[in-house]
């Protein structure tokens, strides 16, 4: 029930609205500037918050073609004032006072900043805010001047999504339906099929942990799913089988982490999964001291383009790593040549496994280690994990069966294993030299493969 | 118990800090830039929140001069750039484009700035970095320059402390005594003398709320205590007497806001006054439907400076107030001054209480309405309700008769009555035309009362 | 972890268990006699709460054979000491003395009480006594003989599951998975079909709530389901459908209760429903005061059999409440005699609605206020409500046409109105008179149905 | 506030209470026995429940001679069926079946009982019957007929109660007040004498664990201090001193329990100590792995008084037990009778610390190891922890200096000690043969102490 207290203050803010817009009806999009500069005003005051809400209300009203409009007022009319900034930077740079710093951050402050600031202290004003920079993200390829909205929004997030606010909390089969459904609709690496296989995925040897935020109740921002097993995951079967049988987790050596997702559109690039898994594992270690192995079992993505790409896997490359194998690929092709021949089985992989499998192997690896752009590996997985510090155990071919996993990765998974004391000096290594740290198995192979890439060239 | 994992991780941020540091021991103030370096360095990583642990552990540790030492290097070494910074605003001026926003903002964010929240990462970071800006802001009074550092640490808190990410949380005897105990040290308006006198203000008929911020779990921000009571207070001891009789609360037509209290230092000038006691007022509205007034009984704890200040209140103008009263205080004083005779009897007013009443009364509405500074009026208590759009209700002499209160006030105590339909409209007469709104009752003397203030000048 | 300390008391446990049972391996159902001695005669202790888990944890492992050997044990060796009891009431009742009072309250407590309470102190002892009980059930048609042990069981439950130790709670999709399934297990008046299915049950417009009791969390006792609607329901598809649109529920203006379970066998015969209604009716009016009907949606489950029983539904009876619908019913059939022919077309009910629509009504109204065992109605779900204090306040033909509905029903429910200011009375002239309250617009067809089924008796 | 239906069913039961009643006002206490029996015949529904309030409301509201009425009226009118019990026992001495076993239990259970039952539904209910019996015992000294309904109260409780339904809570600065201020006003072994006293008792080195019935909550019903220590401690006072420094805990060795206190007088008999020191044991070892040692540091509250009684220590025995030490006793106290003596120097026994040392150490060991009533333990705190399994380790002479401590226990105390494997056979062989296990150290002096108490008799 409201008080008659909150409705007289409604009251009197949505009067004070109507006067403003000189109308009746809902505000135009348009009209909602009359209605921030009134906010912006204010002194932040409990009618500030009735005023943030309605803002917010009309916002999640309009069509995208308004809120596109909204956005551009937000960049041509509440943005900086170029001028003015000018001048404060020129005396900080003559004053270098404490004052003059101050004067420059007052006015490098663009309206829209606070204006957002103000918003979100509606009830549930974040929530609201995150929604609208999913909003502008999807207007910016059209509209890239944007960009200078989207750039105070997403450093707005990143103060107030802070990993210091962050709550990690294990999500299982007591949690909310509300946060378990949440799982459902964002588990985009290997997806939910029903209730029945997320609860597999909740099981006593299986372990799902999400971060979330205070103001976001209910609404993990990223979740990963990990599985304890014997030995180190090889495939991804029997990890996602929701008839695989549960194990007793105290008789796991292995922690596999097989899917990590984001959740919300509106905080791309505002990042923690590189605190997520190493946080999940140090838990993990705590529950179950007998784990040894803490690894991922991960796709390659860009694999078959990559593969497909001759700029890439140039013909005497794929020559150099398929090596001994291309006479049974041509053979089963049909073809002499090993490119076509190699893209032909690669449509049916399932049906030539013993031809391709080494050859797969080989190639998997060469791509996560010489395929780089700026030297950076061009699989964003792979970048993701090793800029993290874990380094390269082992290439799985065929480890992943299904349609997408063949399609996008032939079929190829990755182990990449975490090791506490040597997070450091990988993370140092690849972020300073594009070192790639290799697991002991695989650094014979690797010597081989990186010489082979660059033979020719 | 500490996990293998943890322990490894911080073994070897800990190895890596020695040898940044080249030496075993505690590292020196000085020394903490090289840890401060290498935690800006990093991804900000799981060994980035233990090397954030290390850095705040150790500043704790360091005695006051040191701590100075530290803060001037964030001033010198880890602040903006400011050539770069010029250049960076030239080119927005120039192009202003998105991207040379985009480069700007980053140009004026000083490392600092990023330390600061890298440092949050660490367990427990934002309660140290509020502890760290109040020692800033009581190093600031000797070392101007730093003032810039604090701006940057405001600046973060302002975003941090976004009212929509506070809590507002009633606090009753059946709250922890965690934060109970700090009820006991942070009020200061009305100390609270022991458990017993606490208890009573935790009563059916008392009310106490409070603001938390989810990362400082159990320290409230600000807290305002109220009491349920039949008609308007006009005095303060039956608020705070540990021995009054309980009311039922659902008897009570009136709400008395009688202490404000911030809590933490290192939060200065981050508000949230404004919002605590209107969604107060809300919640106990909500409570107690027949509840009809909400008010203050508020000190003026610049009174008696005031009347001492003949810049102020001048002779003509101390004449013009007390009028007709005027002989009366020169008799019990012996002396024919007015002013002299006023100063005398204020040293011990209780023993003069009829012939003070009536002058102190009308002494205390000049000051309220008439003693500006700029237009603001000089007490700070009503400056904050008045600027919060609440109306000066009744001057109550002799309502607060304890030595503090006797001292500061003269023993004066204010009603600033909130009416919800009227705070926008009070507010905005406020601020845009410094007019204070007066109650009824008040209206002619507060016209008298301004018409002698100003009748000489 | 388990500590060092635990693992002790249980060594030291198993050995001493071991020792008594001269044996290594698990206890035969027979050895338990010794465990449940030994755990009899200990005063309680850490050690007790070992053996009783350990007790527990084999009976678990039990074939129901050997359970039945063990509740046969329960029956002859634990069970009450006739002569002794004799020989305690003998001197009850000559002495009457408390003295007298007290030796014979404890002589009739039976060995296996005890050893239930102790048992109870196990970890969720409660809930393994309770599942321990519905294995009793299910073996006491064949051996009635251990109906004294359920006695005791039961009994021991009446005290447990007092109400006053229930806790009412409202479950929605903010629920634990846990809670959610046992809904989706336990729902058999209208079963739920999937968890979209269930989802729509807990909109806005709709509420759950159960009893729960504190040694069996996330298990409800018991939950009813109701719909918030404008009018009081008539048919059940508009309630149960998953893809009905979703009212406003400060739109509505009618609760209808239109499921209500029980969910664990072992406590069968220890009742909350009456409880639970009741309260659930006065939470929904304290959130919605605007509502001013409180109604079931009801089956009648032993309709149909009823209509069958020609010594119910005698001939002449049948011709008393089907009246002047006879003739098209008859048509309809093909044949003369109408008992045949009703019987004939209520195997297809939905084919001949309009024929049917008014006989049903009246022969519902005629089976609800008429058929009755020793003055109670033959309807188990009328009696329930009646003896709750409910009217009855409508018969709807048709209001159900799912295959069961169709079946046990007939395809007709009732609405049983819950009006608080008459429960009193209506309980006490059912309970005492047998009588029935019938809302208003029934009046005058009960009257009739009463006179025509007794006419000629 | 209150739904309108509730306030309907509320009306209507005061309604029917009035009439029962036939009166306006306030029901006299006879009166309550019609309330009662309405109560008795309603079906324990929603208005049930309404009834059981008014009823403890009023009966809250009684005097203590209208509480005696009542209590007489439980006793001669809501009390057992002789006649009807002693047929159903004979009934079932002769037939044995279920159903004779089924009617005997019913015909058992006196109305009271199911009075109580439903009283328990009230809100509150549990906490106004645990008062109930607490008043009652008040009152049994001088009306021992009432012990058949203290029998009963008791019976019920004890179901009420069990271990299983208790949940374990540690209590510490984070507890709420409400709580808190229980243990200061049950504490009675060692006072807590402010809120500066009680917060020294829950820093980092001390524990507080209390057992909590989930209808009683905040109301603890049991709590137990324990404090971690190096070494066995042997004297109360740095145990209890507000101003001791703070111990890191992980250097503790030992845990000493030196407080042990029932809050509800209610549940008198019904008793939970000897599971909750044993389950904080092994909560603490959890958390403690290196601590070596559980102990008690405990009173001997009747040592004094058995010191005093000639036919406990006679004459020879003290002679025997003080031996060498008695020359100087006797001196010092300037008399030749040394049971004389003793009893003069035990007045101020800290002026006579040299000579009373040794000699008090060894009148203790005896008094707990040979002071002994029907072969139990005079002392009754040894007799709880020695039936409890603990072993005797230690005699502390001058342990406890404060004036209680020296009164009752002549300022002696006994460590207790608590060895998880050997509960069992101590428990055991305390129970069957009456045997106290001595800790190594006082073995010898046991033996000794043993054929000096009986050598003469």
């Amino acid at each position: 029930m409201r008080s008659i207290w909150l409705e007289k203050v409604i009251d009197s803010v949505a009067d004070r609205g109507r006067e403003l817009l000189g109308m009746r009806g809902d505000p135009a999009p348009s009209d909602l500037e009359n209605l921030c500069n009134a906010l912006l005003t204010q002194k932040g005051e409990a009618s500030g918050t009735a005023l943030a809400r309605e803002i917010l209300r009309h916002y999640q009203q309009l069509s995208t073609a308004r809120k596109l409009e909204f956005f551009t007022l937000l960049d041509s009319r509440f943005g900086p004032d170029k001028d003015a900034i000018f001048k404060a930077a020129n005396a900080f740079r003559e004053l270098g006072s404490a004052q003059a710093w101050l004067s420059l951050s007052e006015t490098m402050e663009p309206q829209r900043l606070r204006l957002f600031r103000r918003l979100n202290t509606a009830p549930d004003g974040t929530r609201a805010l995150v929604g609208m920079r999913a909003d502008l993200l999807s207007l910016l390829g059209q509209n890239p001047s944007l960009e200078a909205v989207d750039a105070d929004l997403k450093r707005l997030f990143t103060f107030w999504f802070n990993r210091g606010f962050l709550e990690l909390r294990r999500i299982d089969w007591r949690t909310s339906a509300t946060v378990l459904e949440k799982l459902i609709t964002y588990e985009s690496v290997h997806e939910i099929q029903s209730w029945g296989d997320l609860r597999r995925r909740l099981e006593a040897d299986r372990r799902c942990f999400a971060f979330f935020h205070p103001a976001l109740a209910d609404d993990p921002l990223i979740f990963v799913e990990a599985a304890l097993v014997r030995g180190m995951a090889a495939t991804i079967d029997p990890l996602i089988d929701e008839g695989a049988p549960v194990l007793n987790p105290h008789d796991a050596d292995s922690v596999i982490f097989y899917s990590i997702n984001n959740c919300l559109t509106g905080l791309r690039g505002v990042s923690f999964g590189n605190f997520l898994i190493k946080q999940v594992a140090m838990e993990l270690q705590r529950e179950f001291p007998a784990v040894k192995l803490f690894s991922t079992l991960s796709p390659m993505p860009g694999f078959q383009r990559a593969l497909r790409d001759r700029k890439i896997f140039t013909d005497w490359r794929l020559q150099a790593m398929v090596g001994s194998g291309a006479p049974a690929i041509c053979a089963a092709a049909g073809t002499k040549d090993l490119a076509s021949a190699l893209m032909l089985l690669l449509q049916e992989p399932l049906r030539h496994e013993d031809v391709l499998t080494a050859p797969l192997t080989r190639l998997g690896l060469a791509y996560l280690v010489c395929a780089r752009r700026k030297g950076k590996p061009l699989d964003p997985v792979a970048h993701f994990h090793l800029s993290n510090g874990a380094q390269l155990e082992r290439i799985n071919p065929f480890a992943n069966r299904s349609p997408r996993g063949l399609r996008q990765s032939a079929g190829v998974m990755v182990n990449f294993r975490y090791i506490a004391q040597d997070f450091e000096a990988n993370h140092e290594a690849f972020a300073r030299h594009k070192k790639i740290q290799l697991g002991r198995a695989l650094q014979k192979d690797g010597r081989s493969v990186r010489e082979a890439w660059t033979s020719r060239s």
